[in-house]
């Protein structure tokens, strides 16, 4: 394979004499007219008095339905994030060592949206590029597909069809730009831009950032949905991570506080008593979904952990309740070869038909020019009594709701 | 941003010593497998007598939807007008100075057809898309979405499901070239051709030709529809040209002899007795639409004219009734951050959905090979009295038809 | 046109040291994020023993929907066999000397997938798309469009919108390679590999081979079609191959030893008479369409020969009929610019709507990881009594089985 290669860091270092706090290189950039295409970037030339080596990979993927997909890589010395502007910047997945956050699809190439057709078999045509560690689900719609009730361009009623998990993941990254702070610890960020937009429907905006610092085995990933229109516009986001194989196993358990667990179809209800349980692969298996009402401590943090059939490592997962309300358990432990993986969901939404949501009191509004930020905290656990530790926080959580009552 | 250039000017001297008339330079070609990506084309070069620098360039574009798609600029010395072969031939802009014809959509980029999907939303995809000045409806359809009764493959009636406006503004033209007049004024003439086409269905062909002179204030577009197929076709055609600021504004208007004005929705008719005067944004402004039977001159041609709020700019598009009889105004004066815009839209047909033009008899149909020519003439309006003699010539048209009667 | 060009081979000899039998050469390779782009590979380097000259020639397309195809041919140095990697390894033609497998179809460009929306016009946008000799339908479904009965992922009945004809022909290759035979005949084979996989739907793989020898008038493909889920699953196949001029044309003629004939549509009952024989082109001609049941030979082949109309020149088409129980003939005979065209279309099913399909016991389904083969050997015959002796052959076919009667 030829390619053409060539080092972003050039530009970023011209720039950062002109931007000398933070550090920053556009990548991609609609309103600049500018595609890289594919480079690297490397810590000992940007941040030389920084310990640890970092870097920053952009990459094109060729063949099949990934032809022309790029990959944007952060390796943080201790853990490799990788992005997918191409894919409304998704998160590929989180490599430390043998340990992944992610899974392993039947789908296995990083599909390119323009071999997505959202409205395919009755508007699940999203299964088809589905792979991700972090498919995000929104921003006009995020649950089941379906046929909703809007207000037209003339004023009057019409009915939309509203596609599977809605259009975000399937839209590539109108900007995407590299921040690195000068100053130690030198956090590193990858901003994206993605607009969902159009004539006579929502004008919404998803300006995303994940960032870490070197060395770190924690993440944040902080998103901005903004709506640019001046009227008011219904939302949703729902946060798809998915866990396959090493985390998940036989015996791997989620655990978070909870007000309330209910089951979404018939077969969640038969095994709600092992609701946050993880069994092996069981070939044929009906997934089961349930939707929970988190509880937050005192801070309204929510703390959910997943950890490996062992409890000797796992992923933390902290966020403010405020921000996502409602949280949604996915399992989904069939064979291998159709996708072993759980699903954990936090968003402003459970992921039932819009419709249903509304009803429900769960479709959010923003008005003109409103916006509404939501951050997540990651953070990998492996070493001695990382695990444990954080099973009793969140065990103190349900105590201390218990103790008021 | 590293990118590849060269000078199409070669290209096309080498071609002009084999045609002497026109100078010709194949940009695009699908038939000879050719697409040149990105260069300019020099006036000074090509035509070294001609006094006025002209230009041609070709770029692609990058980031987000926009990525792979190719603008074309014609720079005439006066004017620079951009069209876009990737989305069907539309115009983007035509840019004079601090004049400009087009608008700014709350679509920003110029979206690439492989992200367009025209069914979503109930047939409403193409609005995730639309930010022309000119944007193409038809050639199969060319109104609203809907179902509508066919003869299919084995002669039986069958519905079929048009989606809005049709299918040309997002086919990539098949073939581009540049035509140059060797000889003083030096016209230079942009074709394209654009191919609708699949078995079982419309056999269409769109030859478009927009061309100037160095130096002019004037430009034309002509195109030709073509039945490729041996037996008889429908097609419809209506040009979608869009307008904001600056000539939209409190107090804009348009002047065209009309026979007859027939508001298209309930806001339409409550502010029917406006219907050609503009107004400022509105924030929440709901479209209205009307349609217009124009009024011809003697010579058979319908004036229309849009000036500014002070009468001072416009731009003026003269075409012969019999090639496009009916007239259609969209008005859609909203926020600026929802698209202030207003459209004059002369087409074959109006933009309702085809079963009801069929039954109103505006669904022209094509014997096999056979073609209707469309030409309109545009002039921008910027001197003294430019407007108001353009004024007078609509009311003369008026004055007369009144007298005869 | 600038275009990148270099030599496959220096990449081939390089791996053949290793691969000594047979050599081998990946053109295109998701799994190794690889694709050449473009590029030649000669038999004189590779196999500098074999006396014809052969080569294989990968190019890129450019101008409208054809931008970015990549269309792979096989010279044998007897015939061009032209694959369509872009287009889920269809093969466009088959050219020799003035003799043509392949038609002229309305849509002259060879489309790339990201323009076709397969569930246009009610699910018949895979039209849009239609013009090569072998147009592969399947996986999932292969024939009408329509709604068929599923189960969904939670367990319930659901239905779901299949469009005509599948997807596969609109999926690009994810893996494409060239194996040589390093000892003589030199067999060639081109082979590729392309998936039908979503996640709660088809994982289905697709293994085609196409192979001939240096200088021969035969060539043959063989698919392997692979359930690479754990769970059973049905599958449709039908293989679309299309015939115009020379070999169509008025008086040409299909041979096939057939148990049974059965017209699909009104048309072809009138004119059931004459199924096997072919008319002038005859515009405004509604398809007519035949559902066969072919009658093997005592080794269990199916022999299929269609002939020109002076009985000189003609393909002979062999199969064993446990791998495609059925046949159906497509009788487009229409004007020449509305695709005169006929197909012969070996399958596991009829083209009919998948639900009826399966009524009548034609849809078959594969275990989990279970595979199924089919195998067509094609001659061209050209030369004294080549076409007598297969009539013959085929006449002997139907002669034994009434004996046996």
């Amino acid at each position: 394979m030829l390619r053409f290669g060539f080092t972003i860091a050039s530009i970023l270092l011209a720039q950062s004499t002109i931007h000398a706090q933070p550090l920053s290189s556009v990548l991609i950039s609609a309103s600049k007219n500018i595609n890289v295409g594919e480079g690297q970037l490397f810590g000992k030339t940007l941040t030389p008095d920084c310990p640890t080596p970092w870097s920053i990979t952009l990459k094109k993927l060729h063949g099949g339905k990934q032809e022309g997909v790029q990959l944007l890589t952060l390796d943080n010395g201790k853990m490799k994030i990788t992005l997918v502007p191409t894919r409304g910047m998704g998160v590929l997945n989180v490599v430390m060592g043998d340990l992944q956050l992610g899974w392993k699809s039947p789908v296995t190439e990083i599909v390119h949206p323009k071999y997505v057709n959202l409205q395919l078999r009755g508007g699940l045509g999203w299964l088809e590029g589905f792979n991700e560690w972090l498919a995000r689900c929104g921003l006009e719609n995020t649950g089941q597909a379906g046929q909703d009730e809007i207000v037209n361009n003339v004023g009057d009623k019409a009915t939309v069809d509203l596609t599977l998990h809605g259009k975000i993941a399937n839209i590539p990254a109108s900007e995407v730009v590299v921040l690195v702070d000068a100053k130690p610890p030198h956090r590193i960020t990858i901003r994206g831009i993605v607009h969902e937009k159009m004539l006579f429907g929502p004008k919404l905006e998803l300006i995303t950032e994940l960032s870490t610092e070197p060395g770190s085995r924690a993440f944040r990933i902080e998103d901005k949905v903004t709506n640019k229109s001046s009227q008011p516009q219904e939302y949703q986001v729902l946060y798809h991570y998915n866990f396959g194989r090493p985390l998940l196993g036989d015996g791997a358990k989620l655990h978070v506080p909870v007000e309330s667990v209910k089951p979404y179809n018939a077969n969640a209800a038969r095994d709600v008593k092992t609701w946050n349980r993880f069994a092996a692969p069981k070939p044929g298996y009906v997934e089961q979904v349930y939707l929970i009402h988190p509880l937050a401590d005192e801070a309204g943090t929510v703390s959910v952990l997943l950890h490996d059939p062992k409890a000797e490592r796992g992923v933390l997962l902290e966020y403010a309740k405020k921000q996502l309300p409602y949280l949604t358990l996915w399992k989904n432990t069939g064979a291998d070869e159709d996708g072993y993986v759980i699903g954990i969901e936090p968003g402003v939404s459970f992921p039932n038909a819009r419709k249903v949501e509304r009803k429900a009191g769960r479709v959010p509004t923003l008005a003109g020019g409103a916006s509404h930020t939501m951050r997540m905290d990651f953070t990998v656990l492996t070493g001695d009594g990382d695990v444990s530790h954080a099973i009793d926080r969140i065990r103190d959580v349900t105590t201390r709701r218990d103790e008021k009552e």
